[in-house]
């Protein structure tokens, strides 16, 4: 699914493609417009339960959810437990994971208690999955073939022999987004050849099955990130938990210092901002400003010549001072027995409601009513 | 779908592959337990609507279900909706097919009210629809590219460009023989690699998710037709009602005494059974046989040199007395304002109720119940 993963580039300082730069100013149009009319949004966003979260989410995509959710956009938040089959073999870590997620989006504010926001798997919700049926319909073998981001996925797993699922998952993806008639995805650049299928299949299902008749599916639009890129604390490009690079919303404070102190820097004891020049220094910068809200180059100045273990300090209270309200909250959650469970019945309960009445309205329209819906 | 479409070669004839051949044995098998055990078996079978039925159909495939009804086998008639989307363009004649091919099932015998024959259409039962996604994980692209039936049915369709319904309907046809946990599939030589598909996709279903507790799905077996193939009266391979050259079901026995009569024959007053060297007469002589039962060269032999005008009024009559009781048993429910819709309705929520049941059984195998189901 990966619909939230954090690999947004920065996009104030990377080359960008005409078709990319036009992303960006409708990204930036449509957050003008929530401001006015949230009513006329319905947001589909989500993760694959492959272990609990980490900063890189929380900064990347968990607080935007949580600021949407503040201005009353609608929004339905999947939790992509079939994606997991399609490039793990095992399945055996898959409950635990989908607990650890809903507690981690639970703990940062995301709420069902708003009425706007739920919470689902897409496991548990036949008429979305079904829609695969038809969009399969609508989507030629070759332009499955081309997807870009699909092959990447195909090798960055490994796999040698690629199955059906991994190659008509951008097909099932198109079901995720549109089940809910979901108007708006948040996405990283590289996710943008997915959404623009999901685009597609909703304009072709149109076109092919509403004739002058009101389109049952709405096209889409990109809600790109304007997070900048977090690195690993090793350094590498991607933070995730495997690679023990990663700050948990879990973890404790000492945890969090402990890491933090293990952070790749480098000799220069004078901390300035260059990303490019020296990108782990600059990351740990970035980690402290999007904490505080302060600018990365103000607080390269305030260290001055202070050194790398100040800059830590800097960031380990930083990120403790701003997960102790969330890691608070978590603990309290995970103590109160059956609140993930019910806050998966209750999210599944509204997204089985829209799908079965999004499904009736696309049999209605492919003539399969039989005056049986 | 095609599951019964009337392909099947006379097996007595044909020069068969050890692999058909065994499949043919475990047919004659399979038929000989089904007088002794009719409860373990739940069979699985159905047709794309086309259009209505005809004599192929009949002879084909019906009249066998009708005797597996009276065996009391419990049979799942799938009306495969969702695949006439995946080679036809337009969905408008989908109700009116939908209602001529239910009147032709009730019309030949079977029966929902026998209380094992269900009548439904897949696009009204979302969690067999979902069982399409895990099997997907299981299916290799390699082993799709290698269908046989399918490259010939994308030629056959005439399909410049090939959507990924065509691609993976053998997929969608595991899940809907599965959904059911069906372990009788009635097919035609044509469809046993799709049937081998299924059987694998159970396999591969049980051996990743269930380790050592009971298997989920069984490997459903084919039933190979003993039917032989019926020709169109045309002389051509396949009867259908685009060629005119088919009986339809519904027909009048005026209209069944034209088209007989316009049949091909040949030039030879005397009638033989000849296959071979006279197929179009011995077709005829067949359709006379599989109506009364008489060996075909028996049939012949009290002919003599009568000529196929004589052969003709044998093969009218024949037909017309068979299908008489059929079409006023037709004609009478077709009047039954209703009729059709309460069969459908009566079909599907019996299979939405064995679907939810798989699903959430397939489910657990993976792990993905989380407290809910």
């Amino acid at each position: 699914m990966k619909l939230t993963q954090v690999t947004t580039s920065d996009i104030t300082t990377e080359s960008v493609t005409g078709t990319f730069e036009e992303a960006v100013r409708r990204s930036e149009a449509l957050r003008a417009d929530f401001l006015k009319h949230p009513r006329r949004y319905r947001v589909l966003t989500g993760d694959r339960p492959t272990g609990p979260l980490h900063i890189g989410h929380y900064f990347g995509s968990l607080r935007n959810r949580v600021e949407l959710q503040q201005l009353g956009l609608e929004t339905f938040i999947v939790i992509a437990d079939y994606q997991v089959l399609t490039d793990r073999d095992s399945v055996d870590s898959i409950p635990e994971n989908v607990t650890e997620i809903v507690l981690d989006y639970l703990a940062v504010g995301l709420d069902p208690d708003s009425g706007h926001t739920h919470i689902f798997c897409h496991s548990h919700v036949p008429a979305l999955n079904q829609l695969l049926v038809p969009f399969l319909t609508l989507v030629g073998m070759g332009e499955l073939d081309r997807n870009p981001t699909v092959k990447e996925e195909i090798e960055a797993a490994g796999l040698t022999t690629v199955n059906a699922a991994m190659y008509t998952y951008p097909v099932h993806q198109a079901a995720d987004i549109l089940f809910c008639k979901g108007n708006v995805v948040p996405v990283g650049r590289d996710q943008l050849p997915h959404l623009e299928l999901t685009r597609k299949i909703a304009r072709r299902f149109n076109q092919r099955f509403c004739g002058n008749r009101p389109p049952v599916f709405p096209e889409p639009e990109a809600l790109l990130s304007s997070a900048p890129k977090i690195l690993g604390l090793d350094g590498s490009q991607k933070m995730s938990k495997s690679r023990g690079n990663a700050v948990m919303l879990c973890a404790t404070a000492d945890e969090t210092a402990a890491l933090v102190k293990k952070a790749k820097t480098d000799p220069d004891r004078r901390i300035t901002y260059e990303p490019d020049r020296r990108p782990e220094v600059a990351n740990l910068l970035l980690l402290v400003s999007l904490c505080t809200g302060e600018h990365p180059d103000q607080i390269a100045a305030r260290l001055g010549n202070a050194g790398s273990a100040a800059l830590k300090k800097e960031v380990t209270d930083a990120l403790n001072q701003t997960l102790a309200p969330i890691r608070a909250r978590r603990a309290q959650f995970a103590r109160e027995r059956g609140l993930v469970r019910e806050t998966l019945r209750r999210g599944i309960a509204e997204a089985n409601r829209i799908a079965d009445a999004t499904l009736r309205e696309a049999r209605a329209a492919m003539q399969m009513s039989y005056g049986i819906d």
